[in-house]
């Protein structure tokens, strides 16, 4: 329609950065910034500087007055009440039940606001932009520092009866396996997030004393040193990746035994190792699931840049408000 | 609408017999029969005898030209296909895809037939006129021969990108466990269903050989067994109970991560043993599920009559026609 306004932002707030973008209808990133977040401890003066952010990006963008609304994507972000919850990865989001949306609203002269969690609003770029486009039911799988999904189904992304459906990173992998940061044990994400990967490297030089390894050359190895020295050839770190896809294939079988989607979307830093993953990850899939689904169901990687695609998937949220 | 045909049937198709009923849209059923399924060995003659029977069925009931469609409610069945695909416990549906919603319709002058699984059809029933009246987000799990569930999402049972969602059955309770009836190992079905039970039972006796039990007065224990045990006040009854519950409470857990249900719906023969299951599986269930949803997800046993739920359920999917 002529009348409507013709620019959303999307801002991706991670527990660094929150990046910040004008997105027009077409999906294109036309101008973007990012903020640091996490020198700030309370909610209040975050918000504050989020919204001058926001408006120095739209007086340099020159599209005063043409923003239809904001979407906002943000770890433990609350789709029905605009809350963001007890987020530990957070500096300043420590007192429970942030009313983000409305603070920020009320800071942007009244804007529209909509937020989401980190994963869903992937989801929605994902399928808006990305891979998952014309999809209807399919599950994305954001792999970073945790592990987090957005569950779409017949193209809504599922928030559940409380708006916090879809923390399959905390479904258990591993009965009484690793204690994962939310406190319980085996968790998908005490293997599989970057984190995890780095714990299953320490793991196996620690059970393969006399076999050689580049890692060994690291003091605190991270997923991204086992990436490369994967990449440099090294058996260990492919060992580790052949682990890391084994549980991710066998926590898959059963969402798919859920709801049955078209594919499974991974994303995130690690998901960048898909060289390594995708073979050990699809074998286990489909090793493990029932055999109605067997070689049925896609295993994708996002093919959106991972800067945009934070844009992105939060202003897709802002185009229904 | 006064014009609208104020009757349905509704059909809930088993391994023993096939149960139909004429349903009004309060939810009554006015009359109802019941028909031996287990000496069919072709879909072609299963469909006849089926249509022989609604006829007499509408004929006796005095509603003949009001009927204004039929819902099934089978295991296998898919909803947007409306085929039955290989159900290993149908004597007549060997052959995979059997287009059994076609077949049904031609059968009976062109009435509309939707088709779905059992499970689905019970969280129909259960949604339309049971304990989930009103929910919008629920998860049905029928405990019996086999374990089976309907999800609904906002209001509508989810059926996935093709049709068959909803297996939670197959998810893996056990890593490496007891061998499936589905061939797979460890899953929920072959721990928590009827016969599951029965294992537990023949496991628990195996592994305590000195503990008394009235359950060694058995020869073939069936789950029955355990229950009129259990009420009888003996120990080793409860304890497979409690080892029942425990394994459906964990599974709950990761069930609520992925849908953030308002209610876990329990249904079917084994579900009869509430007094022994409840408390295992509350207990197992808020030991295990993330802290945010401790407490807060109620577990309910179906109020329905499992006979009328079965018709119930498979109407609801009528009105819809």
């Amino acid at each position: 329609m002529a009348t409507e306004l013709p620019f959303v932002l999307g801002i991706d707030i991670g527990g660094q950065t929150a990046k910040c973008g004008v997105v027009n209808a077409r999906g294109e990133v036309l101008a973007q910034t990012i903020m640091v977040s996490n020198t700030h401890t309370e909610a209040a003066s975050f918000v504050a500087d989020l919204a001058k952010t926001l408006q120095k990006l739209i007086a340099d963008a020159g599209i005063d007055g043409q923003v239809r609304g904001i979407g906002v994507g943000a770890p433990n972000g609350n789709y029905y009440t605009g809350e963001i919850k007890d987020a530990p990865n957070l500096s300043w989001a420590h007192e429970k039940n942030i009313p983000f949306a409305k603070m920020l609203s009320e800071a942007m002269g009244g804007l529209p606001v909509a937020l989401t969690n980190d994963a869903n609003a992937a989801a929605m770029g994902e399928m808006t932009y990305g891979v998952a486009k014309g999809m209807k039911n399919f599950i994305m799988i954001t792999l970073g520092t945790g592990v987090g999904s957005g569950i779409v189904i017949d193209g809504n992304v599922l928030y559940g009866h409380d708006g916090f459906a879809g923390e399959l990173g905390h479904t258990c992998a591993v009965r009484g396996g690793r204690t994962c940061g939310c406190g319980r044990k085996g968790c998908l994400e005490a293997y599989c997030s970057a984190i995890g990967v780095a714990r299953s490297a320490s793991e196996w030089l620690e059970q393969h004393p006399d076999e050689p390894s580049l890692l060994r050359l690291r003091e605190n190895i991270t997923s991204k040193d086992v990436y490369e020295a994967a990449k440099a050839g090294d058996k260990a770190a492919k060992e580790i990746f052949d682990f890391t896809g084994e549980i991710l294939g066998r926590s898959f079988a059963d969402f798919i035994a859920f709801s049955a989607p078209e594919a499974i979307v991974l994303f995130g830093g690690l998901a960048r190792a898909r060289e390594f993953l995708y073979e050990p990850i699809l074998k286990s899939m489909n090793e493990n699931v029932l055999p109605l689904w067997k070689d049925k169901v896609k295993l994708l990687f996002s093919s959106l840049s991972e800067s945009d695609a934070a844009i992105l998937g939060a202003s897709a949220l802002a185009w229904n408000l």
